[in-house]
């Protein structure tokens, strides 16, 4: 279960040779030969690894009966396409976060996270018993897919800043990188969101093209360097547990026997689970070593009258996008119903019990 | 997924019979007809869900190659004699919490919960990433059994208390029903811990035998009726993330054929996650509809001054058991040493991020 174990044994982009040998004698054959394509590049670490883990964990269950290629994005190049090849069938399955769709459906934002959204614990309630697994399949079939999680980032930072925010006067004009739905909240009280290719960002913060830019926590942003060009590293708002999905082509999933139907559930379960626990694990190590490197690093929480006024910018965006979209309203209106029961659970358990200790 | 689902097609103890009509034709026999014990009664909802789940997940991969009868307690009569049963292999399998079998191995309740730990995505964390598999294994092998996680019951509640707690002196004398080591803990504070049968609790607390009591969390509790004669719901710090666990026969596990065992590990992952998931479900649930109908229910928590005294009367006993018993040192440390840095991450992320909100 540890990723040394499987970094030494994985060959990516080939990972169906991981586990066949151990299984399938040379004179057998996969029944089913699959192919999975990954949004994420090689590099892209725990992302990856999810993908990984599962397509091992359902050839061994499956005794060989099917095998899993996993393809990075540089195999496929296209990383933001797959919803359509999974859809039209040149891959079986893929992996990727249900917010890129948005184009699509507005409301698969809510499948991976949204702004002022439920933290991984209330999220994974919702989707297993507050209706979100539902909800998700009447987004996805019809569009001939099933959409199963397949990971979670735990709470995202809410990125790095040469200059400290210290009232909402501190965003007006501020340029920073800040894809997708909460770049439209950021631009709502005055920020001007861009977005730049993550290769270029470096030195764009670097050089002040950008002021602020946000990126995932310590375990990925380690390795951009940002820490060493901008001293306030603030908390998170705009993504508070984002969930990877799976995709599956509905046809082909629906052909398979039953005991492989379950089998591939039951893998992208244990992914989705195992992926969340590697996220905590790699933040926490990862931020332990690199406030030891970079002592100056300090983190900041946006002041109240920020979050107010942010949260207050992202309720009436999901406001005007319901009244324009019934299955957005509909999945936003779970979400926001559950929330408030779900938060109250979430202040009198792990936040008291937090809070109690500081 | 839902409760619902399993409760319209289990017969508990003859959990068996739940999927093997949709896998095995008349003429087919299972390979391994498995058994396993719980410690719990029937109506312990969350917790024998957890391995009816694990039955029927096991029996739809395998296409009906191994079944599992699930017992409760009622059939084997045995709840706190699990470790013995499938140690003698009476039992293949056994679901149950890991400290119950602290008079044999003190260690073995760091792979359950204990006062001040982790929560449950630190714990996770440390499982599956930070040695804690590991190290459970050590201490299992040597009894020839498996452990492996079955599922957590949340952060759970401090208890009932019919008087307020507003110094160290008003812990003096308390008379409460708090077993095991947190009731070691409170002792050493001046408290009185008792231990009385769940049965007679409701009368004891009501007719002040006893002064308070814990039991586990809202979705729990609201069965026993303890808000009814109890005003002060006081918030949790003993067992911040119980994990349960199943136990397997080492032999009978090491016989099985490589997909077999696959299945009943990630059947087992999956049954540990969707417990997690539904106990955060149901206490949410329970508690909105508690907190309605009993307006009256006070939640507290301990003053400052009370955390101190019972965290350092934790951290004593902590010690004294390390200086006697090697392997519980090593447990120990192993968790002191993880949640030093587990914590400094959920500061900047979940704890900074539901901060920010209130």
């Amino acid at each position: 279960m540890k990723r040394r174990d499987f970094i030494k044994t994985s060959a990516l982009t080939t990972v169906g040779a991981i586990s066949v040998p151990n299984i399938l004698t040379a004179s057998q054959k996969a029944k089913y030969s699959w192919k999975i394509a990954l949004t994420w590049p090689q590099n892209m670490g725990i992302f990856v690894d999810s993908a990984v883990n599962f397509a091992k964990n359902v050839e061994v269950m499956s005794g060989g009966t099917i095998t899993i290629r996993v393809d990075a994005a540089e195999k496929h190049k296209a990383p933001l396409n797959i919803f359509d090849l999974v859809r039209g069938g040149q891959y079986e399955m893929g992996h990727s976060a249900s917010y890129y769709w948005k184009g699509k459906e507005s409301s698969t934002v809510f499948f991976t996270s949204v702004p002022f959204g439920m933290t991984a614990q209330e999220q994974n309630a919702w989707f297993y018993f507050g209706g979100g697994m539902e909800l998700m399949d009447e987004v996805y079939a019809k569009h001939g897919l099933y959409s199963f999680n397949g990971g979670n980032t735990t709470n995202q930072m809410g990125g790095w800043f040469k200059k400290e925010i210290k009232s909402i006067e501190d965003l007006k004009g501020l340029k920073m990188r800040i894809p997708g739905f909460a770049g439209e909240v950021l631009a709502r009280v005055g920020a001007s969101p861009v977005n730049i290719a993550p290769g270029e960002l470096y030195t764009a913060l670097e050089r002040g093209t950008i002021d602020a830019l946000e990126w995932v926590g310590p375990a990925l942003d380690i390795k951009m360097g940002f820490q060493k060009i901008a001293p306030y590293y603030y908390t998170g708002w705009h993504e508070p547990a984002s969930e990877m999905q799976f995709l599956i082509n509905r046809k082909k999933f629906d052909s398979l026997p039953n005991e492989l139907k379950e089998i591939l559930k039951s893998a992208m379960l244990n992914s989705s689970f195992m992926m969340l626990n590697q996220s905590q694990h790699e933040n926490a190590v990862v931020w332990d070593s690199m406030k030891k490197e970079y002592p100056n690093i300090e983190i900041k929480t946006f002041p109240k009258e920020v979050i107010e006024a942010i949260k207050k910018a992202t309720l009436e965006a999901y406001e005007e996008e319901s009244s324009k979209n019934p299955m957005f309203k509909k999945v936003y209106n779970s979400q926001k119903e559950y929330i408030s029961k779900a938060r109250e659970w979430t202040k009198i358990s792990d936040l008291a019990y937090l809070n109690s200790l500081e």
